[in-house]
């Protein structure tokens, strides 16, 4: 017997089936925004990958007959191989340039941990050359929502941020440039330690800095309820700060910038209900550099964000530095969240079974001729490879059932597939040329002519 | 500059584009007939990989940081994990499992011989339980030709044997079978090494054997043009067999076998004008148990067959003992095909653009106050957003251009895209409720009011 390999997760087909519906619904939604599918090779270059500097859990490849050169390894995200694949082709692209990619990534994680090791990375980007208006940033965050709600997920929250407004406050609130970047990094613990411990932290760090301010950072969204939302709290929350702090113009232009883009979010149909200021949200990712933002799903809060992205101006410029490339994507959780979704049946069972044709009876438990057997069987077969065909006309699935077998067992099949429309077509209803149709979901039975195939199907699917 | 890798395809946009959709229209193609979408992991345990005993070229995987066991590596086909899936998880199946696969697979190859290091596999396959009707052998069969005509390819001939009857054939020739399957791998060198060297080969196998046989077995088919074909051929080569041989009783219940599924892909609709029984076709796997096949495309002959299969009765019993598994399953070779009918221009230029919505104008060159110009965009973004939800209420895609420049450019860049509507509101026509919509296809230009968009979208296209 074969073992199972932890950490690299497959469906049953059950389950599969809603997995790939979900993706192929997902493909349709970003090519009616116009993004074009994009398929990078799963192997890049070791250098390639580590040149973003951090330990990302590598799989290389070596070959088990060869001493070749080991410079190939997995990809570990589908960020890093975007950024390469513009930087090579961007003679040939025409920019913006809008990519959606779906498709696995591999990271050797340790299995104990709980993690994937091979996942779903569902990604769309929207790459400029030189600059990229603050629409686009707009329409990425908006995407982002319009897709959880075509896959029902309507009750999350986006939280934002903006690298243009967090960089500029903390540092005058005290962090210069040299650990700013620390300061950060302990804000964007606040959802998991408690005010205090970050505080303690940020203390930790040996300069003065403005407490109140801080204070006012971490604990204004608290009170999330009766909080204005959307552009209104930015205004809202730079409105109090200005009580706190004297602000620079560096600070100002990045926060005209967000809410700009927070006001554009919510001209492209948004609910400002939906969108909240979190100064505390900070992204890992070192790449951004201008919003970011998490949507959080109320039904899944164990998942953490289930969406994620922001804006990226030097992202390609690691691999291609004479030109600018500026950037702004986004990324669905797929492969933690869909499985969650199917727990819940949230996505209705995909049945790949419209109509089967069955009706092959075991001739050899008779007193029959072999070769009179096989004339009547190639009968048959004709004439349901005719009944398929006119399924097929109907623009419906249709399976053909060869097993020679009883009736009864033959139906335990068809519901054992979850299909919708049985058609039974013996050597009694071929010889007088007619069907008998059974539909399994009202469980109506009837006998039709042939001819009455198209019109009953078309009716009733 | 980062270096490509060799053997690594990848596809600029507009290619991607066409990439993608023939293999959403090949998930369609066998979604309609009931097929299930697989998607196994894209690493098996390497001894589940060697368990077939050759040398796949195989790539190991490491941990760049780690000093994990090295026993992973990635598939080098698609047909080892059918049979490692079908053994674990044949409790939970239910049978005929019927799945297709279409996904890449990595093999080591020498990147000098111009091979393909990932290329995709696309394969379908029906595995039963016990035992599997050989109308499943000519459903398969008749798919891959269905298959082949859905993507333009009309001109193909499928070449068809079966191991059933090339086995006792050869036996009878004077192969015994210790060395039958070294005499059938020399036969299937035919379509490369002259008919002499061929005979020559054989005789080195040291046994004396039917020249005259064999001969015939060789050349019938160098006649193809006046050949009867299909099932009729089989009747006609088993006479003429039948004056040099004595047959025995296995090998006429492989000649009855064979004459009845090639009997039901006819009358499943093939015509019998493209099906050649060709004895010298032998197929390299030795997990094939009976009817081989390889369909060759007059279009491409220099790919040699596009699509190929049989059946196999003891793949999925390399990993379970305890029952049987038999299958019958085809691969069309699609990273090889498709390229080239882009080369031939076989596939219309698939269009990710439907409709764009442009006309965002460059107000900083002009005279006006920074908020008037914020004001004036943001209730551009607002009038665009109502255009692109019309489009959508169409189901086209649509783009949002939110460039500032001149007509001029922006209408090049729609240019270049290859978008096939081009809808021109600037504040000027916002203002007054109406749009340009030019068709780039007809040229033709016209004045809409902003009601009168969707009859318009939804008569034109």
């Amino acid at each position: 017997m074969i073992k199972k390999i932890s950490g690299f997760p497959e469906y049953l087909p059950q389950d599969q089936m809603i997995f790939s519906y979900v993706i192929r619904k997902l493909q349709l939604l970003f090519e009616q925004e116009s993004f074009i599918p994009m398929d990078t090779a799963a192997v890049e270059l070791i250098d390639t990958l580590l040149s973003k500097g951090n330990d990302h859990e590598i799989y290389g490849l070596y070959r088990l007959n060869g001493e070749e050169k080991k410079n190939l390894a997995l990809r570990f995200d589908l960020t890093v191989p975007l950024a390469r694949y513009v930087a090579q082709n961007y003679g040939q692209l025409i920019f913006p340039y809008r990519r959606y990619h779906i498709a696995p990534v591999w990271r050797g994680e340790r299995a104990q941990s709980g993690r994937y090791r091979q996942f779903y990375q569902c990604d769309i980007d929207i790459i400029g050359k030189q600059n990229l208006e603050e629409e686009y940033d707009a329409e990425i965050l908006s995407i982002g929502c319009k897709t959880l709600n075509a896959l029902g997920l309507n009750d999350f929250v986006v939280k934002f941020s903006s690298r243009d407004i967090l960089i500029p406050l903390m540092i005058l609130c005290g962090f210069n440039e040299d650990i700013v970047f620390d300061a950060i990094k302990i804000l964007d613990k606040s959802t998991k330690v408690s005010q205090d411990q970050i505080i303690n932290d940020l203390k930790l760090l040996n300069c003065s800095f403005n407490l109140e301010a801080i204070k006012y950072i971490l604990f204004y969204n608290k009170n999330i309820e009766n909080s204005p939302n959307g552009k209104d709290q930015i205004y809202d929350v730079f409105n109090n700060l200005s009580q706190i702090l004297e602000f620079n113009s560096k600070l100002i232009e990045g926060y005209n910038k967000l809410y700009n883009i927070i006001h554009k979010v919510e001209l492209l149909g948004i609910s400002k209900s939906q969108l909240f200021f979190d100064l505390s949200l900070a992204r890992g990712l070192s790449y951004y550099s201008g919003i970011i933002f998490e949507i959080v799903s109320n039904s899944f809060k164990n998942l953490g964000s289930i969406c994620a992205g922001g804006r990226y101006d030097n992202l390609v410029s690691s691999f291609h530095t004479k030109e600018k490339f500026p950037g702004v994507g986004m990324s669905i959780g797929i492969s933690r969240l869909i499985p969650e979704m199917i727990n819940k049946q949230m996505i209705d069972k995909v049945s790949i079974n419209d109509v089967i044709i069955i009706g092959f009876e075991n001739h050899l438990e008779e007193n029959k001729e072999i070769n009179s057997i096989i004339n009547e069987d190639n009968l048959l077969v004709s004439y349901h490879s005719k009944i398929a065909q006119i399924i097929r006309d109907c623009g419906l699935k249709v399976q053909h059932y060869w097993k020679r077998s009883n009736l009864k067992k033959q139906l335990e099949y068809c519901n054992k597939i979850g299909v919708k429309i049985v058609i039974i077509a013996r050597n009694d209803e071929k010889i007088k040329n007619i069907v008998f149709v059974k539909n399994m979901i009202t469980g109506e039975q009837k006998e039709l002519a042939l001819e009455e195939l198209y019109e009953y199907l078309k009716n009733i699917l």
